[in-house]
């Protein structure tokens, strides 16, 4: 039997796989607990409820997430707005692998089935997408005071409209059958169109 | 006792509302019934499944939006292309003012749920969403046409982006809070910025 924290940890993963692979209502606390090898004390000792161990799949994804979006690879503003692109193509491109397709992105997935239902969920990847705004607006502002920006676009507006071209994208591919190579693709051109040329990349 | 065909209406209407305040895993058959005022025989006797009925609901989620969608106003494709995103926010101020807040779109709702777990749910789906690009797509071409669009930008990719930012801006409104106004304005920035300056609107 490992040590208490490896069932909380094991109980989260596979959730976390299981919520992107299939949905949050679709698995059930039995088959969660199952998957994990923990009884269903166990898993009530951790979690209050399923909302609560939702709550801490967001956080682990949010690690995940901000794991890549810090410490962005470019020399410019313009470079590392790419990177932020990249970044996502990234996330996408290792589900793909895993899950033989594009599964959608685990907080939007989350967002589409529960906002309406579970306001607590709701606010809590209410600040995932805000901690995740914030990241690329930090990108967009520096692009904008190194004049890379596009004139007149105001860059936390297009932070936001970049976070959202990705969702989008995401949804769509998974939605269509296409493919994760797609979504970055679509994500750099955005950029390309919203920023002047200053060095080729 | 109304028409046969009245059930089957009643039980496509009440479903349409109850996924999209709800998602389709949280609304079992016994309370869709019951909300369409018919016996579990009657449902069956109409929908052979449960996703047989969410197909029935994407046509007529389908058939509302292409109302919108087609005979845009607008003399040039640039005013047509921003009727595009009045018709999407126009969709999202009627659910926001029904609901009393932004509930997300329809589509894009059951997809982010279903995609993986059903595939003939999820090739209608796919279908949906590529006519309403298809849609999108003739403006935007006529807009390439015309010396609208921005050089260099791929008029059928644009509506692929348009509809992208469509869905990512209606999903952040509504994990945000936020309000379906935001959803067109986003659209008419992304259009603004991507088409050139040939008349006011």
């Amino acid at each position: 039997m490992g040590r208490t924290s490896d069932a909380r940890d094991r109980i989260v993963r596979k959730a976390a796989r299981l919520f992107l692979t299939r949905s949050y209502d679709a698995v059930s606390v039995d088959e969660l607990c199952a998957a994990a090898d923990v009884r269903k004390g166990s898993f009530y000792h951790y979690f209050a409820s399923k909302s609560e161990l939702a709550a801490a799949v967001i956080d682990f994804h949010v690690e995940g997430l901000m794991a890549r979006l810090t410490d962005l690879p470019g020399e410019d503003a313009a470079q590392r707005l790419h990177g932020v692109a990249d970044a996502i193509g990234g996330i996408q491109d290792f589900f793909e692998r895993r899950f033989g397709r594009v599964v959608g992105c685990p907080f939007g997935n989350l967002a589409a089935e529960l906002s309406t239902v579970d306001d607590g969920l709701r606010e809590h990847l209410a600040a995932a997408f805000a901690r995740w705004q914030e990241e690329i607006a930090a990108v967009c502002r520096q692009a904008a005071a190194d004049g890379v920006l596009r004139a007149g676009l105001d860059p936390d507006r297009f932070a936001r409209s970049l976070l959202a071209q990705a969702q989008g994208q995401i949804l769509l591919a998974k939605a269509t059958g296409g493919s994760a190579a797609d979504i970055p693709a679509a994500l750099h051109e955005l950029i390309d169109s919203s920023t002047r040329e200053v060095a080729p990349r």
